[in-house]
């Protein structure tokens, strides 16, 4: 039988333009950790590569601020681990109680829902973040066996206070999932301390890694109550027991683990130990709070309260006229800056600029404010 | 609140072993992928990623022999792959036949149950295939919706022929779902020819790439029957009418794709259209001949019959006395070089050598055909 050469198209060797990613992500790699990714293969059994699994576990329990055992890099995207979260969590029939103030809580009422929860809503404008009275309320009427929250709404720019969220868990009997996709390493953060149940993140915020591995981390609460199943958990890729049997120290087979993004996030989380936490929270902070008085000295403002905003997100509001689609473009083409618009209930209102990791520096944020006042100027005048 | 320092801990440059990696996968990257992966990254809707997306769409095509409008990477290994497969084929309640003549078909029985199919086995000894008529009369008791079957099993080095499938399944009214991991790209294999309606893939196999990319392909007939279903897959990450509008024509946002491993898998395309799938399936033939006459010269032999032996994969049996594992480390240890034990009914029976890709190459036939005389020497003589 004849190969067809239909689909055999010619193609240039890669030559990707030096764009600087300021949106919601992925940011820029670090540079050690694209030079860490390119090291020779080893196989995923290997001495070498289980003493590398190790340090990647020690060094996000780290990052984390957690003891937790599983603590470990889904081999898929931050997507993958939240499923992950979601999959090892929620049994069919149970309440879940969702909060919905941006796109990743939707996205978890959508998860939880396909793993047969009885899902419930606590809505609230996106920008804002849900009070203890709130959550309270929502617990009374929802009675769930798991919280989900956002701590760093990447839809929004809203960070979500953790502090006594705990007391009221523990109240209800009821696990606390928390998203930290973007706050991972950028924004302060304690699992352990919060008495976070389940957490998960992305490898291409406040880490500086490209975008491939989840970081995922369970507590011995949830392992417990995934070995009390009498179910299988209805995805074999991202069930734990199976999963935590390969990072754990049986070392079982269960899928080949993508090696050169593992050496990726080993830097990347050395990085972060070199550097210091609260250093890195720092200085997260502190280029935040550059870049949002560079912004209303330009005329512009955020759309979240500063007492909640997050330092590795900013929503910034579109002035009125403005169409915020056209500035974004004009950015990536003529200043080959990357910013993003609105999803949602944001979409046309906000531009959304994010600081993260190797991305959170100073030049950065001069960079943007004048490539900004620069193009709204000749949007204006036009 | 303090940050600890417990999980702190300090590590050194990574300096991997130079491996040669001749086991059942990872095999070694092509350098050439490895120094696509370092470029510069970009975000994952800008428009020279998407046109990236749509070549690399393309060369997958190609390798694969299909015209399939969704062939693409799933953002996660093979195994996430093959766990999309599964889960947008096979429905609950649904009657599914697996031939299980190895590790990959228990897999599958595993995963379709998992997605509440009534799972039919088809049995046979891990080392041999399946024929037609066997095939028919299964599937006669059966009656399935879905036909699985694993083209090229890993654990076992056995090809399973597909030629005739497609008109029993026709029959049937019945899906074909064929494991293409250690075949694509290094065994004859054609998608659209055979008539297989969902195939799977892994990177680090034939493409030589690094795992961390799962491709899938899968018709049109499959994406009706998705379009059909009254309840969503019961997966968000792998529901392929999500992630088939963002590597669609709409470009919906669904996951951050894997930046990185994306330039990987485009080089590793380019490399199989540059060489030419004749000439590259030629090649893996010609030199695990070459192989397997070495082996007859030094007195091993194959597990697998050579009609339906595998170029990518050999499974060479284990003297009588000679300790597998010790062997296998020895050759790790003091020849840089990695071949992997058997699996199940194979454990302690066989080595599991894999010449795929940029790996099947002359000089390492030599090279491991000396090494393993060399061990094997000393070791009997202990």
């Amino acid at each position: 039988m004849p190969v067809s050469d239909a689909h055999r198209i010619v193609t240039r060797d890669l030559d990707t333009p030096p764009r600087l990613l300021l949106g919601p992500g992925p940011s820029n790699a670090h540079p050690r950790v694209l030079r860490a990714m390119s090291n020779r293969q080893v196989g995923h059994l290997d001495p070498t590569f289980v003493a590398l699994m190790n340090e990647v576990q020690e060094l996000l329990r780290y990052a984390w601020q957690t003891d937790n055992q599983v603590t470990i890099p889904v081999s898929g995207t931050g997507s993958a681990a939240m499923e992950a979260a979601v999959a090892n969590t929620v049994e069919p029939g149970q309440s879940v109680l969702v909060g919905c103030n941006g796109y990743f809580g939707e996205r978890m009422v959508d998860m939880a829902s396909r793993y047969g929860a009885v899902v419930h809503r606590m809505d609230a404008p996106w920008g804002t973040s849900f009070d203890l009275d709130t959550i309270r309320k929502a617990m009374e009427t929802a009675r769930p066996s798991v919280l989900g929250l956002v701590h760093a709404e990447t839809s929004t720019g809203a960070r979500q206070p953790l502090e006594g969220v705990r007391a009221l868990c523990d109240e209800f009997d009821c696990l606390l999932v928390v998203d930290t996709v973007t706050s991972l390493a950028g924004v302060k953060l304690f699992i352990d301390e919060w008495g976070i149940d389940a957490a998960y993140s992305g490898t291409q915020k406040c880490l500086s890694c490209p975008p491939g591995l989840g970081p995922l981390t369970l507590n011995q609460k949830v392992i417990d109550r995934l070995a009390r199943r009498t179910k299988p958990v209805p995805n074999w890729y991202l069930d734990m027991s199976l999963v935590g049997k390969y990072w754990g120290s049986a070392r079982t087979y269960h899928h080949t683990a993508p090696i050169n993004m593992n050496y990726g996030i080993r830097e990347a989380l050395r990085l972060v130990a070199e550097e210091g936490l609260e250093a890195r929270w720092q200085r997260h902070e502190d280029n935040a709070r550059m870049f949002w008085n560079g912004l209303e000295a330009i005329g512009l403002s955020c759309h979240v309260d500063e007492e909640i905003r997050l330092p590795s997100l900013t929503t910034v509001r579109v002035p009125d006229g403005v169409d915020s689609g056209r500035v974004a473009r004009t950015l990536l083409n003529e200043y080959n800056i990357e910013i993003a618009g609105g999803l949602g209930q944001l979409a046309g209102k906000v531009w959304r600029v994010g600081m993260m990791g190797f991305n959170s520096r100073p030049e950065n944020v001069r960079l943007l404010l004048a490539a900004m006042e620069d193009v709204l100027s000749k949007e204006t005048a036009a």
